[in-house]
């Protein structure tokens, strides 16, 4: 994959391995990025259960793959990153409508099946590359859990975003209350809108740096990300995943507990070759190569 | 309270249950919402040590009362939200200007006035039920602490912020050191405030984040406040609970905490009759009613 | 140094304590004020070993220094505040550069020096007083993790940022990676900027809140940086003292942690002549004085 | 009470300030010791829910009375410490048999009720006089949750403990299992006792140190219960409370918290005038006289 | 299984859900119980990769299986528990032996092979249901890894326990060293067998709390362990599996962490039928039996 | 020091490089095992300000020495391990009895006392090689807060402990009420001998687990600590100091975080040459030799 030459619209070449997935496809639009894009436009990109187990299969594999260095998360077709969950589908989920009396037994199930979904969507913020999410059109409910979970959030300026599990009786369990509140600084706005449930714009967003960045149009934004995720996966793959480690490590821990993790983590980092290299190259003003990682 | 008919002003009609208390009017402008409002306006609202211990039991009835899902807290009068600590009151206290010589003696009883005073201001961040500071006019010292704990804070533009303490020769010490840096994104702008006990404007609340609206006047934001908590008190309070419940965890806590909590919260909130009726109003498109909770 | 006069220009008188130091300067512009320059403007005031080492014992000596109450932080010269560690220097640093092939006995010295270094940058957030850093022109690299340990950040419109260590191959250590995230609101920025080494500007950092004021050159933000800190001298140093340390203990404790531990912290700060003198200014509307801590 | 003689069973006098109480007496058989007794015994001494309120009163009180600066609980009659929840009394519990049916409606008010019964259990533990717990005979269930919140645990020979809430049904949760694995050394001898519900006895209980003393008799371990609690009341409560204080402090914090906390806590426990008074004292080898606190 | 009828040597009935694994027999001792052998017996039960693989996926298995409500683990054979890791397999574990000489790479895969190995011993523990690891003869370093992940540790008095680690070059990284300390009580004692890797014997084990008891030879020890195991098993396994995850929760939580978790998990476990049942059954001293979990 | 011949006596030749310290001796009674002595009998060991400082200097040095592998630390003389502060120069300390009137300067002055005593006996813990106390005779106060930052503790049978602080009017500050909880199993004991500062005897102490073993006399006890001490000397300082360093990580974070920690600092320490050494060593069954760390 290293070697694939990249299209000028980011669609790049199938990647090989990542062929038998029903409801993602993986491409190479550049070398060392990988674009993984939710394939189900007819419905929106909603997801289903099958969807949305997959998803963590894909990113496992990402994440151990040394062709790639970085990735880009989209939605297929015009309309949507995705529409959330896909609602039909999930009222004919057997657990939620499991015709088991006992709550106490049906609360097991429960716990079970939310843990498997958080563990699922989790898969891209474990995945050690980095990821661009880069969305568009409709991004509703699950969408700001997926999100939530990628590195760098950039999108286009017709995005419409909402939190909206509360509108369908529930509290978002599958990653949004728990990441949004250290994701952007402002908690006043955070309540509002997970408790209104009410639509905001990507300049909503881009001002209270949900996203980092707004751009016109899908295919512009799609491209740009690209463009982030190639100049990311141009530098050493040991110190980008050193620093993806380490910041959602401070995410967690106290600055006391990180700085200690970091001497640690530095002290094995710092021996392998990228370092020499990357100095050399800056002196030099060379372009360096990595080995893969 | 759910029947009460809401005036176009936001007054509402008295709630009859809290008729008793002395410093804080509490009405009902809309169905199950209650607007709490600071009512010492010959004093710019300011806080004596009765009416902070009066504070802390109004929102512990509030978080009760089955028959309010939503809270408005404003400040009575033009000119205030509130000015803060009643500093005349404030030197006449019996525990700061105690005879009490040995400094380790009165450490002890120091500490157990900054204790409920803590408490009781907190008593609003403990309620159950989301609650919007809608603020105006004077916002200082304590104003500061007692908006923090609030779920969303609004204001109205001509609003006069400041954490004051400093300039009377103390640290904060009722919430606002240990919440501010939570509650917004920019550490710099916050040791900046609290530092230099300067005055800050609504439209640099809205900046930081400190706010999420600003509005024209007392009377609109008051108004927007309502039917915010209107908006909040129509959807299903399993979900609306639960959403402020999570985002409180989610700010003390790992994410992989949140996450675990979430799975066993929702494990039991998903078998309450709201999620269905919920999914059914979508799916009819009809406004759903939610039993009380 | 509380009676020196201070000149227009913020130059100050020099600081007699400090006046063995060789890569800083020291001087008071106003009372109580120290004004710390990074003095080599030749190598764009990039850091060597003796350079951090020395660093971290001048603040060491601020933090002790009853006649200091606020410190203002700036980079010699008109180009740089800052253009980070000083890769020619380190290109010969014997730890890095030690024929030690083991690799297990290699990390020892590493994780060493690493957190030799980490204390001498975090010796300025160790500082008891408040430290305003004021940045202009180049400030790279180890300018972000200097400048995180400060409490208030503005710089100069000139200003040119990079989180630059992915550039040269390593995870940045020095504690922007831990300080970064809980500085600024947006995750999706730090990352983006983290990730890319890409330089940002006055403005953009100001639109984070990684700095809170942005002025028109150096000249212009130091003497504004110099105006703050003096303004905060002339407070109470209990009050002021004892927000640092509240404000730092947010950072890194749950709520209820940081409510309890400033109960004992102002059960004995209250208990100071600052309180009450404090409070006779205000009602008597003079300016108070308060004795040396 | 501090001038109130002591007889030779402890019974003591009775404490005015406690006879309102209806399930508890009060008495001091010590100088400064107050002894809690249980008073159903021919109900066991079981718990119903006005009695574990009462017990929260209790604590709450004793607290708070500078004339007490230590406290022994034991339960009346020859039988039992006690047998725990009154499981007649608990079969009629409102909330357990409301005819509520929504589970997420019908949980809410189980959580609360649990908060509330912790919170009355837990105010020995928050009481800052230290307290011994003396038990004898049936000591189950409940039994154990209460005396995992006193400081000091002793039994009869006699006494026949189990945690026994896996028989009822339930995991324990008032506190035995938040607590036991923090008092004890053994987690493979807490899950056995905890999961199979077993009789464990006072030999047992100290082998593993649940009880740090075992006496023989009911009467004998009371008195030596007091006799103990009399040599802690004489000795400085400026000291003893701290000790309290930071020894719980411990258990929830890393040691690097409790060591700052330490700093901060005697910085003003060392101004007061037992310090200097005890060094005397021992100097001197004369018995101390220390002011309430 | 439920149904099984149980011998009186412990051997029970193969449970043919789990026929297919090599390393490791599964069987039902007794009803609800299962009773899984480490088969290896002619190389001491020593674990190459395969089998700690394989054990993972074991305990995976049970934990979801709702025929199982307690376990028992044990080592086939007379001679061993286990002998820990076996060497030979290990030396030529692809990992370790890799010719990568980037010490960065080479760290990569290591991280990826230790997490991995951590995870499937961890299984154990994540497996909701209680296990009884009854242990034998030899039990040197892996064994120690293993154990610690039990809820309950019984041993014959001829077993022979070692932490081996350090002996052979490292420092044990499956897991003794974090969940050790937290098992036992004396922190001397863990550091004397940690750092010297020397033999403890059972009674040593019983003293210091690794284990909660003691019997004459392997065959008793098993017998104990699998009548234990029976006794959990007939138990409500709502309770049985609440208590193991409270008191799993509060070995790295604080107490009111804990408490509040405690609550939330009762709330809907209580609306269960086990807890009426239970509380019948013990009012009419019959012998409840409670469905599936 | 590694080719030092040692006496019998555990007496060892004098380490040249520790000769300028005044109260304490360093010896090196076998290779790579330092003697640590205290060396005031004459005084019972008591510590001055002078000495604490100079203690925590003795244990940096040793902690970088790459000649020292492990310690001994014990008392000079016949009678004491230390009879803990000396009282009558601390009667003289210029900060308790410095003439600052104001409680909240002063409580300034007294923090930063207490924290630079803290970090001076803390310097034991922090020393990267293991420590071993062996204490005879009297080890009152001071004793146990130094014994507590020991690794292991092992005693003479007529030691005579006590944590003596409340008799002279004080909560312990310098580490023994933060770290005594966490090193044995029995709250219940822990707060009986913190608060009736009673004696304990040696068999006491290990019947709780404060000392892991016994031995009759100083000699004895010393000789037996020397030998322990050479013991772990002669293994891989890889391994060794890992494992210090992961029990202690393991004490004050969570079982998952110290399991994250161990995967990192493994992946390096693995990669050194002690590994395949020792593990070749036990294959030929030969005595490995490790290169200095």
């Amino acid at each position: 994959m290293a070697s694939s030459s990249s299209s000028s619209s980011g669609a790049g070449s199938p990647l090989a391995a990542y062929s038998a997935y029903k409801f993602f496809t993986v491409t190479s639009p550049k070398p060392f990025v990988a674009h993984v894009q939710i394939q189900r436009p007819d419905k929106l990109n909603a997801f289903s259960e099958a969807m949305w187990l997959e998803f963590g299969r894909v990113f496992q594999q990402l994440s151990a793959d040394a062709d790639v260095r970085a990735v880009v998360l989209s939605g297929a077709g015009d309309k949507a990153f995705t529409a959330g969950l896909d609602v039909q589908s999930a009222s004919q989920d057997s657990t939620l409508m499991s015709d088991q009396k006992d709550p106490a037994r049906k609360a097991k199930g429960m716990r079970a099946q939310i843990e498997e979904f958080q563990a699922s969507i989790g898969a891209m913020e474990k995945c050690e590359k980095p990821v661009v999410a880069a969305m568009h059109g409709i991004a509703l409910g699950l969408a700001i859990d997926i999100s939530c979970t990628a590195d760098i959030r950039i999108c286009a300026s017709n995005t419409r975003f909402a939190v909206k599990e509360v509108d369908i009786g529930l509290a978002a369990d599958i990653g949004t209350l728990a990441r949004l509140p250290k994701i952007v600084g402002s908690t006043s706005w955070v309540k509002d809108v997970c408790l209104t449930a009410r639509d905001f714009s990507a300049q909503e967003a881009l001002a209270v740096g949900f996203v980092s960045q707004v751009h016109e149009g899908k295919e512009k934004t799609v491209q740009v990300a690209i463009d982030l995720a190639a100049n990311i996966a141009e530098k050493s793959p040991v110190a980008v995943q050193g620093t993806k480690e380490l910041l959602n490590h401070a995410r967690d821990h106290s600055t006391v507990d990180t700085l200690r993790y970091t001497q640690l983590w530095n002290s094995v980092a710092l021996q392998g070759a990228d370092f020499p290299a990357a100095i050399l190259s800056v002196l030099k003003k060379q372009k360096p190569t990595f080995a893969k990682l």
